[in-house]
């Protein structure tokens, strides 16, 4: 019977040959952590290669991403569909083995990661998602919510500031089921970290409330078991500190940086084979090795055990099953769209005047009791953001079922946890800060884009007009950002009948990031026809039209439309024929069809965009002949609607700038 | 005579009347660190109020920047030239006094702080300075630099991420001459942060190896200066804990949430008045007090003192004087940019075709040895960013006269302590990291271009054309951002030559920050006259001409250059005529004067411009006529040419997409 150690060289193995073969890559991380990787997979990880989406599973999060070679590996030998010819085409275009995991490529893959310090803060909301849902589903005798979340993370991922955050916030939410293997190498890209990282690390986390086991020998599998049987017996969060070499075999390059990010070479790679005791050729592993790592009989027959007691449980508590079932697979309440809409109409006949995050609020008053599985938060800005709704409760380590966080001054650590809650599934998660601080938040946003889920971004206080605050909080190359986003949307509505569109359509994204982004002060709603109120669904529409065709269009966004409107209104009273176009989703807008666009932007009027922000995105709307209003400084402290006007943020000067159009 | 807590309540007076006047803004923090504040800058803070640009000053970051009323009242009673009329005017349009503290705005502001964490991290850097110079100018008997740096600090402050990645640096570099007031109120904006923020705080710092002094009274002066003076004997970076009450004073608003963010009220500040024993107007401060808060006269004597040692300093190594007093004043050497004018034409000459990162490597080898308050880094990238040049040797705890600092993983905390670096003066401080991971120092680099301050950022692997690393590594939008970015230079120079201009022009903005891109692969130098090379330094100019007006221009940068020139070429073989034009810095091209540009883009040419980013920054450029050949999705995985080529970026589909255009 093959031994542990030779299990894992089948790893090893692997990772360097796939490296040397792609010319590129990181066989380090995967050479040092094969041991550990052994005795998790082999004797823990609850997981069905045949069903990587099944609900109860494990999840694995490799967090040092850029050993990507150490999950293809695991994943091609426990039997998921990867196959061998994926792992030597490890890096080449358009194979499914890209250089870091990519979420979807591949079954088993739970996130993306690369980006340090994230792929250990998405375990983060896995974890509190599973505690979260556990709670909320289990009934005595079917624990039907019962998984762990493993996470291997290296130096990189505890140096960044996002590890703070989020094993900040596990500890304080006693997340018992998160366990983390920390590839304490003591190697880093620029050589031995000592002279640049010399945290005391377990003391750190005990100062976070976790369960840390010490000094244990990563390359020791009996080390390594006694450390995880530690931890699976605590109700705190894990860390178990490894201590390993990086590249271990590699008799030259072991222990050193030259093995974290390159090839190791033919010679060397000989080498290690000798050492290694590996005298299999490349992406030959024997077949008593192979049948060792096949988890697929094991992982069948545990998930067959699960459906069994699903099937219990759908019996004894049919509704609760039913929830779980629509919630794991994205559904939303079918009556859940009526409501919206209908608070739309009734928005639309009220006129609502209120602050933009004030209308979000009185929309998720709407959605929170309807949507069991929205999961809401900000970071410490609660009442600002407008992110608690009615009813809603605040979710404590001892009260998980519950629907609202408090994230604490954490907006990157939020963002990411709420990426991971999303992967998990069973939950939609939101989380609000001032447009701003998606600064801080930024790569995790583009994570959510990039992995495509449904990652809900509440940013208020979104423009020059927050006021008094000043530079530090007004935002104004933000609002580009996440337009330049691949794939998220962005809604920046103008009233609350827009809101509850905008929330509408982020809900029903279900693959996919969006970011809503309100208003400080108040707006006024403008009259629509229910035709009109229809259209917003399409990203943007005719709000204000001119008698006869127009000379100009005013283009404009959230708390700009009321000063357009505004100026339109006193130039079609002075015989102009100016017309207002909201533009909620320029991203939704640009997705119709070319006769509705040229229908609402008609291709010879000069146009007119008015945006309280950078206005890049602006540029080929407005086209040679017109012209944006948007803001390319930064902005001023002082009372809102003086700092708006004096960036010419008033109907007067809207008026103005179109009539030098026409 | 006054006691303590009269001149704190100076201070509380002074934060509840300017706030409740502005009807906005924070009076908690300024309340709660009063008795902190008076202790702080009665009996420590070395300044002078008249001369707030003193070298050898202590620094004082309120981080915490919310609390900005603490630091303005501090500024107007020891005697800046903040006059009472600026406090009545605090948060109103064009006052000095913005709503967070605004660099440059008054006199005795360090650091623009309000986005959490980062005052703490700019302080960070600037005891990191500190201990650099006094190591490099600091003589037998001349002390010429010997200052500390104060920080206040809030619950925020510790939340956020860059704390970890801040205090562990720290720690490592054992900065003793950092004291930081930790405020602890217990609460935060949501309320008490026991929900959400659990930290054993102390023994967090003790895991980074500082000296922590727990539970202070911070309302206890006796307190607080036993704290201090514990601070000043260790040689390790101090927190200490003081337990406060944020509001204090304020009989039903203090310890609450209520006194965060919003005014008092009239009735509670007239009952505040009442338990402070404080019976003066608004902004009513007696003399009696005024007279203990004024430090000039001591503060002048300080000063006059330093100015003796430097005379004698001046006298004893007139050398070190004359490179200290250039260094502070921001100046460069003579000699540096005649070197960098020859590098740029030697590179020429010699047609170096190299990856404009070894480029960068190259023009560090001419500039370092010139430019000894030089400082540059990287964020665990090292050898990727080529930040390390010739000869730089590492700055330790140990050895803190060198040159280069390895940061670790942490672009956050390295952005925000080179801008507290700059700040210091006397230091250039350059930091390198993946263009990509910009995102995780995004509020960092605008905080450099609103304050101004000259942090050289570098970035290299600058798209798609990085290859194997795959999406999580290729930027899209981040070019976008950084040219979005008011006042920051973004150069992307497309070889050797065009590098050295960059960093020439890098270096030449004393009060603003330039990011330079940098490419991972090889690039050619095209052909250029001596004229051509000298127009580099306008950020734009023809670099390639048709034989008559051209048909179509080609606007690229950076490794689109080669492309572009390459698609010119043969299509003016062909016939055509086309000029290619490259624009390494967008931002100094649109600086120039009209008849330049339009020497360089005639009106009525069509333009395609290629650039393998985010094309929103050229749809001006562009126009309705012509094309942006750019990325707006994410990346792939895979050899950086075979991506490129998938995206469009070779000179086969360049000619054709501007065939189209002619």
């Amino acid at each position: 019977m093959p031994t542990r150690r030779e299990r894992a060289n089948a790893i090893r193995a692997l990772a360097m040959d796939a490296v040397q073969r792609a010319k590129s890559g990181h066989p380090g991380a995967p050479m040092g952590m094969a041991d550990i990787a052994e005795v998790l997979w082999r004797d823990h990880m609850r997981h069905d290669p045949a069903a990587p989406d099944w609900a109860d599973r494990d999840r694995f999060v490799l967090s040092n991403g850029h050993g990507s070679m150490l999950l293809y590996a695991l994943l091609h030998l426990t039997g998921y569909d990867v196959p061998l010819q994926a792992l030597k085409d490890f890096r080449q275009l358009h194979a499914r083995t890209a250089g870091h995991p990519e979420y979807g490529e591949l079954p088993g893959i739970e996130t993306t990661t690369g980006p340090l310090g994230q792929g250990f803060t998405n375990a983060v909301g896995m974890a509190l998602a599973e505690k979260i849902l556990a709670a909320r589903f289990n009934r005595d005798g079917f624990d039907v919510v019962d998984h762990r979340t493993w996470v291997f993370l290296g130096d990189g991922c505890l140096m960044e500031g996002i590890s703070h955050e989020a094993a900040s916030f596990a500890g304080t939410h006693r997340l018992g089921k998160l366990i983390c293997f920390y590839d304490d190498n003591g190697i880093s890209i620029d050589g031995k970290v000592a002279g640049w990282f010399t945290d005391d690390t377990p003391k750190r986390f005990e100062a976070y409330g976790w369960h840390v086991v010490p000094d244990v020998d990563g390359h020791d599998a009996d080390a390594i078991a006694a450390a995880v049987h530690q931890a699976l017996a605590d109700g705190r969060p894990s860390l178990l500190c490894c201590k390993t070499e990086i590249g271990f075999g590699a008799p030259n390059k072991a222990g050193t940086a030259g093995a974290h990010g390159a090839p190791l070479g033919d010679e060397e790679i000989a080498l290690a084979r000798k050492q290694l005791g590996w005298p299999h050729a490349p992406f030959d592993i024997p077949d008593a090795i192979r049948a060792e790592w096949d988890a697929r009989r094991q992982g069948g027959q545990r998930r067959a055990e699960w459906l069994g007691l699903f099937d219990g449980y759908r019996q004894a508590h049919p509704d609760l099953a039913a929830a779980f079932e629509r919630a794991q697979a994205g559904d939303l309440p079918a009556e859940l769209d009526a409501a919206l809409l209908e608070f739309a109409r009734s928005s639309q006949r009220d006129r609502v005047a209120i602050a933009s995050r004030q209308a979000s609020k009185a929309a998720l008053d709407i959605i929170g009791p309807k949507l069991p599985e929205l999961l809401g938060g900000s970071a410490d800005l609660t009442g600002s953001n407008g992110t608690l709704w009615k009813g809603a409760t605040m979710v404590t380590p001892d009260t998980p079922d519950a629907h609202y966080i408090y994230w604490g001054v954490r907006e990157f650590g939020m963002t990411a946890a709420c990426n991971g809650i999303a992967l998990h599934g069973g939950l939609i998660p939101f989380g609000g800060t001032f447009l701003t601080f998606q600064d801080y938040a930024r790569n995790a946003v583009r994570l959510a884009a990039l992995m495509g889920v449904r990652n809900i971004l509440v940013y208020t206080h979104d423009s020059l007009a927050l006021g008094e605050d000043g530079p530090t909080h007004q935002p104004v190359e933000h609002l580009a950002v996440l337009r330049m986003t691949p794939g998220l949307h962005t809604w920046r509505p103008c009233d609350q009948v827009e809101t509850a569109f905008a929330w509408r359509a982020a809900l029903a994204r279900r693959r996919a990031p969006t970011a809503l982004i309100l208003s400080r002060q108040k707006l006024a709603c403008p009259e629509r026809t229910d035709a009109q109120v229809e259209l917003i669904a399409r990203g943007g529409y005719v709000l204000l039209d001119a008698v006869g065709p127009p000379a100009c269009v005013i283009v404009a966004t959230g708390s700009e439309v009321e000063i357009a409107v505004a100026a339109a209104k006193a130039m079609n009273q002075d015989g102009s024929a100016v017309r207002v176009v909201s533009i909620p989703c320029l991203e939704m807008f640009l997705q119709q069809d070319a006769a509705y666009r040229e229908q609402v932007l008609p291709p010879n009027v000069p146009r007119l965009v008015v945006e309280a922000a950078h206005p890049a995105p602006w540029w080929r709307i407005a086209g040679d002949r017109g012209r944006v209003l948007g803001v390319d400084r930064f902005g001023l402290s002082g009372p809102g609607d003086e700092v708006m006007a004096e960036y010419g943020f008033t109907a007067e000067n809207v008026a103005e700038v179109a009539r030098e159009l026409i």
